[in-house]
């Protein structure tokens, strides 16, 4: 027999092959993605692999070195000049020799991650949409007086297989130059995306080049979060964080876009000030990596509807009102040079699908990381900011919605809220006896109760809450029985704990009394309350669409997803009824999903098409909504049981009023018809 | 039986179909190119079409208006509109109701030939890379949240068939405004050139856009000459041409990669030289067709490698020595923008392929324009400037060289030789038994023996002899006897008339006597001589290398073949013994190429598989090549018979002298080791 039974891990795929096959080729034939910038010649060092020993009764393999061919003289002639670490084989020299289970190194896991918390080790298998491909042309021939350029492009097509290639005007000038500089030896960076996209020549280096960049970047309203990703080694080298410098047109969305409708301007300087801020984000990730931004040839964006427009330069008025047209929403190529990116000039663009006029790519990456379209079971995902967009569903079927909540959760509408910064609360705890509270603020390890809190805190101090522990608070004084499930202060408590205090109608709890007073007020809890019914009624009105009762898991996604205690948010009735150990937040999921895209051009297709087939709901044309709404008001929901929820957590006994009673009913209504 | 034979007109396509069938369908499906912009809604007026009466035996068909549809009411509703020409009809909706004869009416001929002379009323069957595409889009739908841009793709794929369209970056911030303009009617312009290549949305305007034009231009060392060519109608509107501003750096093209050789900053000064004057081109052809700029969505672009390549920005030192290394041969497609061609943002740019080293894209527009590998005798296709380009085959094989025949034929050699200008002699005769000349001047109607010459001439004066004239001149001069087969001039005649003068060694001949004396020297005579043995040393290598020892007919292309009389070329032997009625001048058949490759991408594709199946001949590496030129320093030749030639002209008898005796042995060893 001279067929032998080859196992490729971590993907496990497997094949028979003849002995004597290089082990690339093998990988190759089975889809197995392993780099290689030389072709074969040895020189790269990029298709390492090394050999797993022993029996693997699953598989019926037993695999052993001795199955694979003695090191080779391109082995030997590598190892001497790199390094090639012990055990470690070059899959492009060394053959099948008997049957064999293959490791395949995956380098691919984050290790720099400033912003995303969970990269849980996944690994992303790769088929990056740009290639180094090192060629050995031939040289000039008056006999045959083809260009240089047109000697690269077979050779291209000879070692390669890239037919049809297409060329990058601005590289014409730089051909000749380039393989007389490597001595006829090149290496050629090739783009293709698509499977219908004609492949095309973007750079050109002499000799061989064995290192590539690329940037997955999620630009966020209030944070533009980036990554720079080895393309060789699907690592990301570097990430860096920055605040949208759009903020000074307007803190939320819709100031950004009514500053566009009433400063003529506006538009191009939004669009100026956050490409600038990408590329300073560049020069950042590439400082730290010691990278050069001309060796990034790839990018991937995401961003929510707004930002998507005005990074592309496009007005977003029409995202302002009804009907809420997206300029573009499908998938959209670009050149790095017309977005004024300061990378490679032959550095190719890709943004992520936006789902609808207020479900962005943003919302498309985050599916595409957290995938319910790849579950049997229903995931709900949600990220929360100004809107919360929320995708809901199963490998059958996919819905998503945007729910207007509000800056409520990002701390803007609470009176003692603030940014998330040394000093602000983002932990509480409330002894429901003494309704005595105990915090931690940013900055500082210890609880407030701790001895040693008031020396550590003594730089920061106590400046306010930030937004994510403001969900922490009043699902603290729910718990504790400060407000009731309707949400109202409860004022006869005033009577047990100096916190409470009266304010007019109203009472307030007084969260913290040092050099800052920091009071909740029913206003803030009203806040709260009409933020979260939104949220609620949006991942109601999609549970009503798929026509359940329940979902089996819970993805939070987005800083606010990161700092977030699951429990908290749903004591306070802002997601469904779940098994809490099936609720998790997934931090930077959207520039996870970015990553992906980057490093595998499947992942775009994938999303693409699932981006087609989710059915968009538009919460303002749904009656059901303000139903939903209404009902959600109540802690966690008037009408909806949370039976799990009552298993894992004590929930106070019911002491409802009829009615909010405070004027929340007209607001209520105001937000509701958004 | 419902079926009716429908024949399209000048194609010459037919088939049947069923009744009721728009004739722009019957078209489509035989591949008559029909323009239509409006897709059919009847608005455009591009798919007009006429019905030819009568019997047209030879096809079997009786064709008559009762055979198609009575007038609709999309045509008289266009009618009053606008204006319908009597017997005109719409093909989108006239439909087949019997046997018919359809004349698609051509428009295609060059109106204004300014530089090319024998436009010869041929018809370019269309099928341009650019395509304007009507479509009325569905308004935005907040339950189905596709963007803009996608549901004008959709329009555009469901109405014109263009799945998979590409969108150029600059139009994204644009797609919004025109859509609302156009009230969800707009004209998208589509771009596809190759089968393999997506189609891209290169512009777009609101409503019905109902012009589009390209440019074909020929950008010629000496001369730069510009068509600008409605796409729709296929008409040349306006014609340009401008002298080449490289010239400044440098007369002939050698001297200007010295100059880019010698001078770091050269080859960007020369660059932006050509584009500059591209530009006033374009503007000239504009203004002069009340064309605006931005309405040219399509350039084609022809010239020789070194004009080639500074005009693409690359640095041609390559091209100045051995082995003569093009950077680029292959078709080069490329964007308007990036050679800062002032059209529309979205235009994109093809230049034909480059044959070899010294055989540039201006040799292939030639090939494709004259088609000898269409054709099934051989035919020689000569483009003379400072190289000759030769090309010579029929289908089933083509060969191609390149000849260093000097400035001679550009009257740069030669004593009284000048630019083609007012008071140039263009045309000369030689009486052999007086040996008085008569010429004529251009600028000038009349022989210098016409009794008005004096009176006429009187503005521009005799000043030289151009370069084509040259030709004739030495031509006359060996008729009458002046000079011997050997290039001599005959002494002896001093005696018989006093136009032959003694100059030292050498006798010279007095071609005009007035206020300024034009003396033919021996030395010009020796010039003329290595240029066409130079260029028939190559020609005679091609033969060799068919193995055929007659061509079948000639094709003098470029300025020099415009206005050279092909018989005295032939008493010179420039080129082979062929009947005189098969060697024809055909101007700037470069244009023409370039033209025909504008107006349908076909010929792309004819004139890039021709080239790289065409054999290439390098002079300077034949061996033959020498013999072959010192035999073709006699008038006509030493060693081949020019019988055809002696039927239809009176060569003197031979009076031979051995060698040419004055020093022409050095020169033409130099010459032949080019």
């Amino acid at each position: 027999m001279t067929d032998h039974l080859v196992l490729f891990m971590p993907s496990g795929k497997r094949g028979r092959f003849e002995k004597g096959t290089p082990v690339l080729d093998a990988a190759r034939e089975l889809g197995v993605y392993v780099e290689s910038v030389c072709g074969g010649r040895g020189i790269c060092g990029r298709c390492q692999i090394e050999i797993q020993e022993g029996q693997f009764a699953k598989h019926r393999i037993t695999s052993s070195n001795e199955n694979i061919s003695a090191f080779g003289a391109k082995e030997k002639r590598y190892a001497e000049k790199r390094d090639l670490k012990e055990g470690r084989r070059l899959s492009c020299s060394a053959t099948i020799e008997g049957d064999l289970v293959v490791d395949v190194p995956q380098e691919g896991q984050i290790n720099a991650a400033v912003i995303r918390k969970n990269d849980d080790g996944r690994i992303i298998e790769r088929n990056p949409a740009v290639q180094l491909c090192y060629v050995e042309v031939e040289e000039p021939d008056m006999h045959k007086p083809l260009g240089d350029l047109d000697r690269l492009k077979h050779a291209l097509e000879q070692d390669w297989g890239w037919t049809d290639l297409m060329v990058d005007s601005h590289l014409l000038p730089k051909v000749q130059k380039k393989l007389r500089e490597g001595e006829w030896k090149v290496t050629a960076v090739i783009h293709k995306d698509m499977e219908t996209s004609r492949p095309s020549l973007i750079a050109l280096y002499p000799g061989l080049k064995n290192e590539a960049y690329g940037i997955a970047c999620d630009i966020g309203s209030t944070t533009i979060a980036m990554h720079l990703v080895s393309m060789l080694s699907g690592t990301t080298v570097a990430s860096s964080g920055a605040p949208n410098p759009q903020i000074r047109f307007g803190e939320d969305l819709m100031s950004r876009v009514s500053y566009v409708m009433m400063n003529p301007e506006g538009r191009e300087a939004m669009t100026v000030a956050v490409r600038n801020s990408l590329n300073n984000l560049i020069e950042n990730v590439c400082t730290e990596a010691n990278v050069e931004p001309k060796d990034i040839f790839d990018l991937v964006f995401v961003g929510n509807p707004i930002m998507h427009h005005l990074f592309l330069g496009i007005d977003p008025t029409e995202l302002g009102g009804a009907p809420f047209a997206l300029a573009v929403s499908g998938a959209v190529h670009s050149w790095a040079t017309d977005l004024e990116l300061s990378v490679n000039t032959g550095a190719r663009v890709y943004i992520l699908p936006c789902i609808a006029g207020h479900v962005g790519a943003d919302a498309a990456a985050v599916t595409l990381c957290e995938g319910p379209h790849r579950q049997s079971e229903n995931m709900l995902v949600v990220d929360v900011g100004t809107n919360a967009e929320i995708v809901l569903g199963n490998k059958d079927r996919v819905v998503a919605a945007s729910s207007p909540t509000g800056p409520a959760f990002e701390g803007a509408e609470i009176s003692c809220g603030q940014r998330a910064a040394p000093g602000a609360i983002e932990r509480v705890r409330i002894d429901p006896e003494t309704l005595e509270p105990k915090v931690r603020v940013i900055g500082v390890e210890a609880w407030s109760d701790d001895p040693g809190f008031e020396a550590a805190s003594s730089q920061t101090g106590v400046t306010g809450v930030c937004g994510s522990a403001i969900i922490e608070v009043v699902a603290e004084m729910f718990l504790a029985g400060i407000i009731s499930e309707d949400g109202v202060v409860d004022g006869s408590l005033a009577a047990k704990s100096p916190r409470i205090i009266e304010e007019g109608r109203t009472f307030s709890y007084l969260l913290w009394d040092g050099e800052q007073r920091l009071v909740i007020k029913q206003t803030d809890v009203r806040a709260i309350q009409l933020a979260k019914a939104a949220l609620y009624a949006g991942i109601k009105l999609l549970m009503d669409k798929l026509g359940i009762e329940e979902v089996d898991s819970i993805s939070f996604a987005g800083a606010f997803g990161t700092f977030i205690d699951p429990k908290y948010a749903m004591v306070l009735g802002l997601i469904p009824d779940c098994d809490l150990k099936k609720v998790k937040a997934v931090g930077n999921a959207a520039g996870y999903g970015a990553k992906m895209a980057l490093l595998n051009r499947d992942y775009r297709r994938e999303i693409e098409e699932t981006v087609n087939k989710i059915e968009k709901i538009e919460t303002a044309l749904e009656p059901d909504f303000q139903q939903h709404f209404v009902n959600a008001m109540a802690m966690p929901n008037k009408v909806e049981p949370f039976p799990k929820l009552a298993e894992q957590v004590k929930l106070p006994e019911k002491k409802s009023n009829a009615d909010g009673g405070d004027g929340t009913g007209r607001r209520r209504r105001r937000r509701a018809r958004v």
